[in-house]
């Protein structure tokens, strides 16, 4: 199963590819997509959109995740955050993906082992997690964690699944 | 020339269209396109883009202008418009569509005459400027609003031009 993760933003976008089979995860590609700053709002989202969907298209995932965004204080950039995030939702829904949500405690609590953990962090174990990985950048490494996550959750429900199957429930 | 003016929101997004002749100007048509809350996220905007990228292949405009949005101190409701605005500005631009964005007061100031007019007064100076207009809810009347706003300034900016070409410029 092949899941994509994704960490939304209108100047960088990253993206992460892994391979999951039960708890076993391998890397299968990660990146991270920019849009020029001095174009005007409504054609960085459209290149960021045309970027995703041809990723999309090319390594056909069977699941995405994105990481859930809590906006801050600062509602211009809560604003710029929320319509990159819409324009990434859309383009793995238009793409017939389920987008599984995360907080980024719970994405921090299921890489690291604790919701507090900061960037580095996050990079070291996911390189430790996807043994040979070359980053893109932060962003690409966030989205990877993300996939981590969803890869995680995923196996948990099976896992969960089967035993109580096994009761008989 | 039709002019689409937008005003989204991942509940509820209104769209109006005008034809405008210089500063002579006729309704087309107005809308308002509803997602449903208890659906998950990245399918109510992909419901959000496909019921605004249809209507913009039936209908199709010349040009397009949204609502710029400040945001507020609420964080969730920030984003979740943002989320929604990122779509509908890429609807317009997927269209290829350029799309005007106008401060909410300048559409006041341009339709009522007062930068702080309520929601009544647009709707009752909507309805005087575009005679006949039947109103589908405030947030169409909004989008027609945007519309006018547009048209006003592109008709000034062509009257300009026609100025400083008149004097040589």
């Amino acid at each position: 199963m092949i899941i994509l993760g994704l960490d939304p933003g209108l100047g960088t976008t990253g993206w992460g590819l892994i391979a999951a089979d039960g708890n076993r995860l391998r890397h299968v590609g990660n990146g991270q997509i920019k849009t020029e700053p001095s174009m005007p709002l409504p054609r960085r989202l459209s290149n960021l959109y045309e970027a995703l969907g041809e990723m999309i298209r090319v390594e056909r995932p069977d699941s995405a995740a994105a990481e859930e965004v809590l906006g801050n204080t600062n509602a211009q950039s809560t604003l710029k955050l929320g319509q990159a995030r819409g324009v990434v939702l859309l383009a793995a829904a238009s793409a017939g993906l389920a987008v599984g949500e995360y907080h980024p405690s719970v994405v921090k609590k299921a890489v690291v082992g604790t919701g507090g953990a900061d960037k580095r962090q996050i990079q070291a174990m996911v390189g430790h997690l996807l043994p040979g990985v070359k980053l893109s950048g932060p962003d690409a490494a966030d989205a990877l964690a993300v996939a981590i996550t969803h890869a995680h959750h995923l196996a948990s429900a099976q896992a969960r699944a089967r035993r109580s199957t096994g009761i008989g429930a």
